[in-house]
């Protein structure tokens, strides 16, 4: 939307109803001026027209009142408590977590509880084909490490998350901030997974429906 | 929403701005019946209301908006394609189209074709742990059978999908119809997954902006 469109839109909210030629007035411009950008705004749905009367604010149109409630859902808001393995778990440790855990990927923290990698149920799966010796495999070799873990910060907007969770076909983002001693370097505070996502999505088609 | 209140939003629709007066002339109500509505109908922001003027539609409340844009959603314009395995095929057969599909779930026919049954990462994890023969072992032995297995239809709504992907803790629902010949028995139509539920997310945020 155009600084004027978004000016007369604020004037038929205030003063509306008002004709094409009150709001030229306003704007110190002439009504022909006017005219595409009283179309835009009547085609897209936001003024309403009727003859003798003038112009009404009629609400937003649906697809930007959604856009707009979608882009506030931030990460922090949302984020679940990070299941952790220690870098010297076994392979067979990790797998005993996710179960008892019951979730689909692991993060593993090194010694001051930074993050160190990511393990999915594929690379447990992975690992433990053909392989008998679970229990002397550390989980580190197996683990994704940095610069090849995608993370999100808390302050990020969980459209962005869902993004990233869709975009690199993984289940599990990391929410973390970078430690203060070495800014290389990342605490967790949580994560977002594509659960967390259709948690959000049920939750919005509650919302109270007068 | 009463039927009266109804009643009045179409009338402010067609005629607003209107006073409370000639929104009761039209139902033959007095205006002090109408007080109650016309108050729940502002304050949920339905209508708008300026002195000497009246009341006006000021759109629709967000939640409103997008509660109703939501249970439009249905399952059958999101599926995705369902990745199978036959009931004779091995564990290890399961695996390794797990990984070529790259998928979290695969869903288990018939010879006939119709579902049979459920595998899922974990189940296939389970079965690998200190187990060397793969190969031998039936995927129909670990798999979860009807009646245990959660399904949607194609007219059902993403909402309902959604919904039951978090009660069940599944990632995965298969689309199916019941049989034309033996209605107890389902055909398999599609998948929605958390994934399907995500993107469906995405693409809500992406609306049109204007």
């Amino acid at each position: 939307m155009t600084k004027r469109q978004e000016q007369i839109l604020q004037i038929v909210k205030d003063e509306g109803p008002i004709t094409g030629e009150n709001i030229a007035e306003h704007l110190n411009l002439t009504r022909a001026t006017l005219r595409p950008d009283l179309s835009i705004l009547t085609m897209s749905g936001y003024l309403d027209a009727r003859p003798r009367v003038g112009y009404f604010y009629a609400g937003r149109p649906t697809s930007s009142v959604i856009a707009e409630r979608l882009h506030k859902l931030v990460v922090n808001d949302y984020k679940a408590v990070p299941i952790v393995v220690a870098e010297s778990a076994t392979v067979y440790d990790a797998i005993v977590t996710l179960f008892l855990e019951d979730v689909g990927t692991l993060f593993v923290v090194n010694q001051k509880g930074l993050l160190a990698g990511v393990v999915s149920r594929k690379d447990l799966l992975r690992a433990s084909l053909g392989n008998k010796g679970l229990e002397s495999i550390p989980v580190s070799i197996i683990m994704t490490r940095m610069p090849n873990i995608v993370t999100c910060s808390p302050e990020e907007t969980l459209l962005d998350t869902a993004q990233k969770l869709i975009e690199f076909q993984i289940d599990s983002l990391p929410v973390v901030r970078p430690n203060e001693e070495d800014p290389k370097t990342f605490e967790l505070l949580g994560r977002i997974t594509k659960t967390t996502i259709s948690r959000a999505f049920v939750e919005l088609g509650k919302e109270s429906n007068v």
